[in-house]
């Protein structure tokens, strides 16, 4: 595992790593968009990725990077989100135990998504207290790594993975957009950027309604999400420590965006491109349409984060 | 336009001729379908195609196919369907005129999107002799050439460039199954299969409320379709005498599906693929669930013909 930040060769090395059980996943593009909105976008499809979301890159980097020792004993995390799919499909595909701690009251399909990959799910009260106590608890008797879904060295360089490959196949990208949530795949982008793309802009995408990352970067400190009211219920939780050092100082600008517009671009993606994307990743398009003049005539590469939805609850309905 | 049934030439030259304006579509694949129905699925993705549909393939050979003279008083149909809009993007690309002959109960949407591409709308009643009356208007006015939806050699061929690319990519495919409506994609499918893949059997999917073809081929007679009763919008038709031919020399086999299995296997294509298909896209699919001995093993290529959904009314809600 990674104890600083993740350099260039550590990037490189996290996409050979795990190369061959990510998907490789494709980028899109859609005349109709880029006249309606007078630009060119390309759309990288981390919907397709294996559980649905980029979360499987640092999911497999983080676990193809333990040491015999620790493969032995498996890892823990908690979330009741695409993490927790992530980590525990990237243990079984190594053959380890994983340990998911998780909300009573988390929804029902994510349980069985999760119990689906062979994870062994720890339920407790849905309070940070609880959880962490849990989590503690977990991790003394199995003695199993804790993997942080994004404060975590070997995770943000494989979430940098997605990027890269944008760049292996797009060159003079004037800006890439990436959701901000914890931070782990904006500053992985960040990163990558530097690295293979340093004239490209990097803009993190946020729900207004949720704008704790737009907050910490423009005060220099964190802050916490505090009842975020956003459906991008990717986007609920605050950066970190080591997401918000390489944000403050890499991030070219964070943009925030209302409501109604990421509705508007999920809808605008599912009706023109026919694919199915979460909330979480139509802050990206969103970012567009608030802001047209600042990319028009511009060579814009979106990360769509991922397409988990529940297909009963569509936001327009 | 060709008058005979399409040559393998005549395939190669509608390739050609159209493979600079239509959209080369990905041929995506899901290793949980694969487990889950063990056998390889590829599937072709005409719902990423211009105007939603694999129609744009024949409405761009068709146009590109007139003559001076014949362009210069451009096209004409009657549709409220896919090959409406598609004929309408190709005469637009062309720069000429199209005529649209469409029943004045046809949905908002779809006239908009009709007029959206520059259309000239003739709206008459909502049967058959209305619709016969207003095309022959239209043409003896305009002088405008029909285009019918899939009773024409140069529509067949150019659907047949959809199997064409997938023999291009896949070899040693064992089936390939595609919807069958009025059969102008499934004819096609037939005579690329012939030409470029002479092993692999060709299957029909049907819906089995709407099973007109697999009977007109099952008694050697075209039967017309009365009153179906299903939920895929583009499978409503009849075979043509051209379509009919075809497909009696050469298809393998129709199977038919319960209205059941398609929901399902259309849900199940959103779900684990992320991309949105219409439900007579997920006959394909439907037809492997159905019949999951019959597939064990083999390599089966399946076109998803077109992604044009309400998202208003999705059938699982």
């Amino acid at each position: 595992m990674l104890i600083n930040e993740p350099t260039k060769q550590n990037i490189l090395d996290a996409h050979e790593r795990i190369v061959r059980q990510i998907r490789h996943t494709p980028i899109l593009t859609s005349s109709t968009l880029n006249s309606f909105f007078g630009c060119e976008l390309f759309f990288k499809c981390e919907n397709f990725q294996k559980v649905g979301a980029f979360k499987f890159r640092g999911a497999s980097n983080a676990v193809l990077s333990l040491g015999d020792k620790e493969l032995q004993s498996g890892v823990a995390t908690h979330s009741s989100g695409n993490h927790a799919a992530a980590l525990a499909l990237a243990a079984k595909m190594k053959n380890i135990p994983s340990y998911i701690v998780m909300p009573k009251t988390a929804p029902q399909i994510k349980k069985n998504a999760v119990q689906g990959y062979g994870a062994k799910i720890i339920f407790c009260e849905p309070t940070l207290q609880a959880r962490e106590e849990a989590l503690k608890k977990v991790v003394e008797e199995t003695h199993a790594t804790f993997i942080h879904p994004y404060d975590n060295y070997s995770i943000i360089a494989g979430q940098a993975t997605c990027a890269k490959e944008i760049y292996n196949e797009l060159t003079d990208v004037d800006f890439i957009i990436a959701p901000v949530g914890g931070g782990g795949l904006l500053s992985g982008t960040c990163l990558s950027t530097n690295y293979f793309s340093s004239k490209t802009k990097v803009i993190g995408a946020e729900p207004k309604e949720a704008d704790d990352a737009f907050r910490s970067i423009r005060d220099g400190k964190i802050y916490p999400s505090v009842n975020p009211k956003t459906i991008c219920d990717g986007l609920l939780t605050n950066l970190s420590e080591k997401t918000f050092s390489i944000l403050r100082n890499n991030v070219n600008e964070i943009l925030t965006v209302e409501e109604a517009s990421i509705i508007n671009a999920m809808r605008m993606i599912w009706e023109r491109m026919k694919i199915i994307i979460e909330p979480s990743s139509a802050v990206t398009l969103a970012v567009i349409m608030e802001n047209k003049e600042t990319f028009s005539g511009k060579k814009v590469a979106l990360i769509l984060s991922g397409g988990n939805v529940d297909l009963q609850k569509l936001p327009w309905l």
